[in-house]
This record gives C-alpha cells, sequence and structure tokens, in this order.
C-alpha cells in the first residue's frame, strides 16, 4: 500500500462489504484491507468509479475492488473484482466511515515533535502528529491527526493542517441532504515548505495531500484534498488549488488565482493572479485570465477588444 | 418581534428619539423596543430608509417608526410614524449604539452548549452562545455573543461566528472618517452545517445572519452581516456572500465566487466557480463570470472571443 | 533613520559587507547601520537595486552604499558608494539576515499594551508589541514582535499582523530552491483602525507596513509587505494588496478585488469588486475589470461584447 493514494480500513472480505451496501460481487472474494484511488491501486484496496472520466484509470489500477454502478462495463485490462452498486459515490462514503477515529488533541507535546521544532502559544496538535527539526510553528496553527510536517519548515499563524475536504454525496431526492465524504487520509509536507498566515490545506479523502520540498505558499490560500504540489512552487495569497490538482515542480502562481480539480500544471508553469485554470497545462505554460489562456493570447484579445470598442 | 429581522434596544418613545438625534416625529410617539429591517416591521420596530432603492420595502413596512430625510415623501401603504432627520444613516448607526453590550468570553462550557458538544482545545466562546447536540468545534474556532449552532454540525479550525459585519456611515467632510454601524444581530446555523476552516459569518445589523440545515462551506468562506443562506446550499473555498443577500435552499457556488448584496439567488441556482454575481438570479440559473451570464452564454461569448482574434 | 523605510543592523562597515558578500566596494568605506528602501536612504543605510525599473529611484536615492550587480552603471544624481555583487537580491538576503532576532512570545501583558485595552482569551503577542488606549483584540489575534497598533483599533478573531511577508530570492540552478529574504520591518496601524476576523497584515522587508487612521479592512483581507494604506480607506472582505502598493486616502476598495505591488492607487479612487489592479491610478478613478479599466469603459466593453453576439 503507498500512502500517497490509500488509507488502512478494518479488514473485511469484499462479499462482506457486498452484503453491508446491498451490492453484488463480481469476481474473486478479496480480503480488502484499505481505500485507495485507482491510480494507487493494489490487491487488498477497495477503490470506486462514480465518473466515466475515470474510465481510463480503472482499465489500469491495481485496485482489488472497484465499486462500480449496475451498467457500466468494466474496461478491456481491469482484472480485479467488481461491486456493483446502485450509487457508488455513496457507497465508497459508508466504506469510508468505517475507518475513522475520533480526533484526538493533546495539550503536551506530542512524541513525533522534534524537540528542536518551535511550538508558539496557541498552537493546537493532535497527538500523533510528526514535525521535523528546526521547524516552527506560529501562534493558533493546528495540525490535525496524521499530519507530517518535514524539517525546516515554517508555519505561520493560523495556519491549519489536515481539516477534511470538502466532498459529499448529492442529495438523492428533493428534500434530502448532502452526504459527507469521511477523510481518511492526511497530509504530508515535505522540508523547508513555507506556509503564510491563515492558509489551510485539507487532508485527503484516502492517502496524502502533498506540499513539496522548499514550496513556499503565501497568506489565506487554499488547498484542497488529495492535491499534489511539487517540488520549489511558489503559490502568492489568496489561491485557491481544487482537489486532486497536481502541480508539478517549480509552478509560480500569482495572487487569488484558482486552479480546478483533477488536473496537472506542467513542471515550471507560471500562472497569473486571478487566473482561472480549468484545464491541465504544458510544462513551462505561461496563463493569464479565467478562464485561463495562453499569456500572449490574453493580451491580444484584451487589446482587441479595447480597439474594437473605439 | 421575529428574530431573524429585530434586535431589542432600550424601551424609548419615538419623541425621545427626536429629541436625541435633533430631528422631527411625523405621526403617534410609540414605544420603540427594537431596531428592525423595514421586511421585519412591528409596531415597537423602528426601522430606517438610507436609500430610495427600498421605497418598496417601505411602503409595505409594519415598521412603528422610520428614520427617513427631510425631503423624502412618505410611499403609499405606510402607516406608521416618520422621524424625519438629515442623515437616516447616521441616525440608525447612533439608535443601534443604544443596544450594544460588552462582549463576555468565557473560560467555561457555557451553559447553552449541549453535553454532547465536542469542544477542542484554543475555542473560545462567549458566555450566552448556545450549540446543539454532537455538534464538534474543532481548534480555534471562535463564537461571538448570541450566536447559535444548530444540531451534528461541524465547524473546522479557526471558523469565527458573530464578528461584526462591515457597515459604516460614509465620512461627512473632506476630513472627516467612516462611522461605525453597530451590530446587534446574532448568527444563527441549522442542524448538520459543516464550515471548513478559517470560514467567517458575520453577526446581523439586527436580527440574524442565518446558515440553513444541511448547507456545507468550504474554507475561508466570508459570508456577510443579514445575509440568509437557505437549506441544502454547497458553497466551495474562498467564495464571498456581501450583506443581506438570499441564497434560496440547493444552490450551489464554485470556488472563489463572489455574490453581491441585497440580490436572491433562486432555489437550486448553480453559480460557476471565480463568477461575480451581481444581479437577482431565478430559480434554477446556471451562470458563470465576472459580470456572472447564464452559463451557455458565457461559453457562446468565450468562444466567439477567441474565433474573432483569428 | 526613517522608520517608515528602514530597520536597524549591526554596524558594519561597508567594506566588511563587501568581503562577506564577495563583492567590490566603489566609494567611500562607509558604516551602515540599517537596510532602507531606495526611497527612505540615508547616509548610513544600504539598499540594493535587483531590477532596472528601479533606476530612477536608485538615482535619487541618499542611500549611502547600494548592491549592484556587476554591469549596471551608476546613475547620474547617485552620490553614495556602490557594492558590487554577481546577485543583489541574494546578496541583500543575505545582508538581511544579519538583522533578524529570534521571535519571541509572552504569555504576560506586554508593557506596551495600554492599560484599557482589551485582550480576549487567545490572543497571543510578541513581548514588544505596542497597543494604544480603548483598543479591542478580540480572540485568537497574533501580533508578532515589533507591531505597533494606535488607538481605539478593534481587531476582530483571528486577525494575524506582522507575519512575514512574501519575499524569495529565485533559484539559481535547475535543481535548486528560493531562498527567503527576512524581513526586518514591522506593522503599524493608526487610530481607529478596524480589521474584519482573519485578515493578514505582513511586516515590512525593512520599514514599515502601514494602515492609516481610520482605515476599515473587512474579514480574511490579505495585505502585503511594505504595503502603504492611506487614511479612511474601506477594504471590503477578501481583497489582497501585494507588497509595496500605496493606497492613498479614502480609497474604496470592494470585494475579493486585487492590486499589484508596487503602484499607486490616487485618492479617493474607487475599486470594483473582483476587479485586477496592474497599473497606479489617478486620484479619484473609478475602475473595474480585471485587468481593471474605467468604470465606464468596462460597461461599455461588457454591452458591446454582448450585442456582438446576437
Amino acid at each position: 500500500m503507498d500512502p500517497l493514494g490509500a488509507s488502512p480500513l478494518p479488514a473485511r472480505r469484499a462479499s462482506e462489504w457486498a452484503t453491508v451496501l446491498g451490492g453484488t460481487l463480481e469476481g474473486p472474494d478479496l480480503v480488502v484491507e484499505a481505500a485507495c484511488t485507482l491510480d494507487f491501486g493494489f490487491a487488498a484496496g477497495l477503490s470506486f468509479l462514480a465518473n466515466p472520466s475515470y474510465r481510463r484509470a480503472w482499465a489500469a489500477s491495481a485496485a482489488g475492488v472497484v465499486l462500480a454502478d449496475l451498467n457500466t462495463s468494466v474496461p478491456n485490462g481491469y482484472r480485479g473484482s467488481v461491486l456493483r452498486v446502485a450509487n457508488p459515490y455513496a457507497a465508497w462514503a459508508e466504506v469510508l466511515s468505517s475507518g475513522i477515529h475520533p480526533v484526538a488533541w493533546t495539550a503536551d507535546r506530542p512524541a513525533g515533535v522534534d524537540p528542536s521544532t518551535v511550538l508558539a502559544p496557541g498552537v493546537v496538535l493532535a497527538a500523533d502528529v510528526v514535525v521535523g527539526p528546526r521547524s516552527v510553528l506560529h501562534p493558533g496553527v493546528v495540525l490535525y491527526p496524521g499530519t507530517v510536517v518535514g524539517a525546516d519548515c515554517i508555519l505561520h499563524a493560523n495556519v491549519v493542517l489536515g481539516s477534511d475536504g470538502f466532498g459529499f454525496v448529492p442529495p438523492l431526492g428533493s428534500a434530502a441532504g448532502w452526504t459527507k465524504i469521511p477523510h481518511l487520509g492526511r497530509v504530508r509536507l515535505g522540508d523547508h515548505v513555507e506556509l503564510g498566515a491563515g492558509t489551510c490545506v485539507d487532508r485527503a479523502v484516502v492517502g496524502e495531500t502533498v506540499v513539496g520540498d522548499g514550496s513556499k505558499l503565501d497568506n489565506l490560500c487554499q488547498i484542497g484534498h488529495n492535491v499534489r504540489i511539487g517540488r520549489h512552487c511558489v503559490i502568492a495569497g489568496q489561491v485557491g488549488v481544487a482537489g486532486s490538482a497536481v502541480l508539478e515542480d517549480y509552478v509560480v502562481v500569482g495572487g487569488q488565482a484558482g486552479i480546478a480539480g483533477h488536473l496537472t500544471v506542467g513542471r515550471g508553469s507560471r500562472i497569473g493572479a486571478q487566473s482561472g485554470v480549468a484545464k491541465s497545462l504544458a510544462p513551462g505554460s505561461e496563463v493569464l485570465g479565467s478562464p485561463a489562456v495562453d499569456a500572449r493570447e490574453f493580451r491580444r484579445l484584451f487589446a482587441a477588444q479595447k480597439s474594437a470598442r473605439g
């Protein structure tokens, strides 16, 4: 199990899950020991397909069991079992809820915090967090359970790491509500990471939300669940990165920009302030605008628009 | 008095207010016991008209007394008294300041907090807050006086409920400053509400700022004074909703969108990420862009703009 | 030394800095006692030129010593010494690091806090902060070292003043990281300033980040290092102001707007919600859009765009 994309569950056979979820098992009755993403599948891992756009990931997945709806055909290449249910996303939420532990905060210095780490007054930590040497946690920093912070990090006042991400199963009736997706994952920061005041990084649904070595985030940024930020990225104030987006190394993002979920921003790309990135970007891209386009095209469009008026 | 749109004041006759404010009373000398919005007027309530666009609300208002300027005619239909002053908004600020109590924080568990509520370390509560059963308040959550939180709510780290809203009387001279509008109201959350880390909901000027049952807000959202969010809304990260806006049930708002004040977003509307909603939306609307337009129109405009360049 | 644009350093001769930095001194061997901006230069002050666009400021600067690269010619008018180094920005970071003291938080009420100041539970202060009479600090407010708050200020919950600004020397090799610019300056608020919940104001690199008398900022705003906000400005929620921008008096900024760094917004200008200001604005400007243009032009462009479609 790769912790980047999987989180443990109480061990249970696929056939037991079929009974609990009111579903039908197609294929071998494996023992499930973790919830995983399709990309990080393995034999004892259970994943899900809620969206046809992930069909290719399913075909390539090594997950032992995949939750799918009653109609979707199994893609060529997938060799594991399929657990058919009416609503795979709701079933996924129910599976994940089996892995949730109560949150335990501690007034002590947790054992995983290096003796050289500076903990300011007003820092609140879960009992099992890990913080590397020479890191500094300023007042009001909150680390939820499982959070891992590397060496030489600086977390400014009121940074929150590991709060639940934002995921809900849509209402199933006209008067019904949204069902929370439990979050079993965690947040992991590399070394030499600096996070500005008030910045929040959400825990993963399963696996990890990651900020790589040497990356710097300014104040009041919002990093969604399962985002992976590479090494030496620089992200200005009030930027938002939606769930499962990937920023490769050396990406630079201007203030108040937004990056949609489930896309990849290639290495060394530069995203202008207030841009809205809605599609994956090739390495070395420079984009501006909302929705974001190539920076040169943006400047041409803006100039043309102004002259067209005259 | 409906607490949704009114807040108590020390009892005082309208004629006494006329003396204090240097104004003139037209109509019966009622006893004023509350400040109220025009929409939630009642016989012992005092409201104000600072903006001609509220003339229709004034005509229909049951408020016993309305502050108005020296020239505005009383609309057909209004049956209460009028208190004429040079600057109704400044007078309104002065009236409200009579109702303000000092803020009292407590180190104890307030009596209104259900025994089953989880209070993490670093939570700071005013003495008179009410929190329903099974709600969870994570570290750094702050509840200002009067805040009411329902059952089964989750407030993530550093959520702030009930901070003063943002309202100031404009400067009256070239070297003068802005005068604060006192905020007598409160925040009320329904049941099964989840608020992300760092999200802020401001108290009402009078009455309540409301987040309805089952609504979910992501991290770092800003909800202004007197906003009313309906049931089962889903609001992504870094969204801002300006004062007195109304979101009906099942509204979905994408990340970093902004919604202007004093408008209504109809039931089930969907607002795209980074949109700026400047007008009321009919139920079931889908909008994109800043300023926001119908989503299909936005896509046509964007495509036309790109092709026009070529 | 003007504290608005300079911060003390341990006294050291320019020739000693030349040795430490591996550079060459051109001109008198002055004693350096402070780091300063070009605009606030004085005989014992050392500044730097990392960007040719500051050449005019260099020509007019009274700084005793300026760090410059190996090729740039000295502008007419500048009378001080020049310290030639391969990378002036990296050298500047190294100079600044000589002036950094460890951050000391205190559990006591610092001596500089007026007895009439209200400190709510959960406030965390550095030992040397100064807060004027009748100011109110709500729960979770954090004041970093050196912060000065005037009289009659209101800081709502989780406001952070004086966190490090966001400045890094770019990587010098394909696998290298960003080098932090140490921040020696501080934050200074005038009197009657109100800051909304979660708002952050960063300390200056050298000198001060300033919010002038009577200015009001709403929730979740981000004010960068060395920004100077004038008197009686009103800034709505989630606004971002990038480093070294200047807002003159009586500027009004709508929600979620962004203002780029190193520009000036003239007195009384009005910036619409979600605008992106990328150029300096003359006094009395009214702008909308991203990038922001004159408000009338914006409305014409938007109308033309919609009709062109039809």
